[in-house]
């Protein structure tokens, strides 16, 4: 850990750290016009939070603004995206490589926000041995080998609902510390492991709702 | 809207509605291994919620469980799917065509879950006129005649963070109703316009937090 790493504050409320990432957004937008600084009031506005949010959710970041004029947009930008995790490189396995995990294999874009992908895993004797986007593709069976190799501690889950928790106990059993749960499955984990879940359907699900209440 | 939809209740709250494919995964589960019925307080030991809580969450759904043995499985997955809008397709545009909006048009497995993708939209030359997974990939000038010609009311939105608003003005001055917000940018839109952010990246911010919390 670098002295920089120890003066981030861990442990973040996840709603700050849902909230935080708009702030980066937002503020990248502006340097795209060539605005120098940039006031949290304004930002609040932007987004449509509080402006009291604001300031507190940029108190966890080790950024100090300055009265009247606000943060430096340059330095904003810098210290957000080290702050949650995008500029350093978080190495990852994915599980599954169906349609959604081919598909994720395929976004680039996840390394630009510091997840890489460097090797995915399928029992499909017509997937294992192929490349997706130059990420080789290898037996299940072989991630305790890889996992050394490779030294990764994340595993994105793709497979189908049925596998979900055998191949969540399998990667923990081989070291696993962290998975990013694609599945619509709720894995059970041990409390040391994380989990973060994304599933695309139940955004689906929302979205469906509204649609019909408004019909 | 059909005599089955009438019974359906809407603006459900996202709570539940977000709970509510983790019991279809689960059941979907229960159903492979041959079982027939399920009670509630089964899901809700399988899922980690208290069981009043699933009890309230399926009253919104128009199923009736038996006393002591619950819910018939093959019925809970059927009216589960039905109301979570996963049965019914849902046409949808998707709006730039990058690295995340090129993977969403590989991925197969959202037409399972009702989304339907069918057109793109774009405005590099090397992109317009071919086709990802089938699916054709127009100018985005053109969207105002195709949104007629394709009945579409969903906007999917992958656009860079710089263009998402730009991007979302125009799609709703050519009659997008819904728009799911793939963008870590927080889109402004009126109130009778629905949006689901689904932003990959801020779930990257709190998983990152927490793993570097636990080093």
């Amino acid at each position: 850990m670098s002295t920089e790493d120890k003066n981030i504050q861990w442990n973040v409320p996840e709603p700050t750290l849902r909230r935080l990432p708009w702030y980066l957004a937002y503020v990248k937008l502006l340097k795209s016009s060539d605005e120098d600084m940039v006031s949290s009031t304004r930002i609040a506005k932007k987004i449509g939070v509080d402006p009291s949010q604001v300031a507190k959710d940029l108190s966890f970041v080790n950024i100090t603004g300055k009265t009247r004029v606000g943060y430096e947009i340059d330095e904003l930008i810098r210290v957000l995206g080290k702050f949650l995790g995008f500029t350093d490189i978080h190495r990852a396995v994915l599980f599954g490589v169906g349609s959604l995990g081919a598909a994720l294999l395929q976004d680039s874009g996840l390394s630009q926000y510091g997840l890489q992908i460097v090797a995915a895993f399928d029992i499909s004797p017509k997937r294992i041995g192929t490349k997706i986007n130059t990420i080789p593709i290898y037996h299940t069976r072989d991630l305790p080998l890889k996992i050394k190799e490779l030294g990764v501690n994340i595993c994105v889950l793709t497979v189908p609902i049925l596998k979900a928790q055998e191949v969540t106990d399998w990667v923990i059993g081989c070291g696993i510390k962290a998975i990013w749960n694609f599945t619509p499955y709720r894995i059970k984990v041990p409390h040391t492991i994380i989990v973060q879940n994304t599933s695309l359907y139940s955004h689906l699900a929302v979205m469906f709702n509204r649609i019909n209440a408004i019909k």
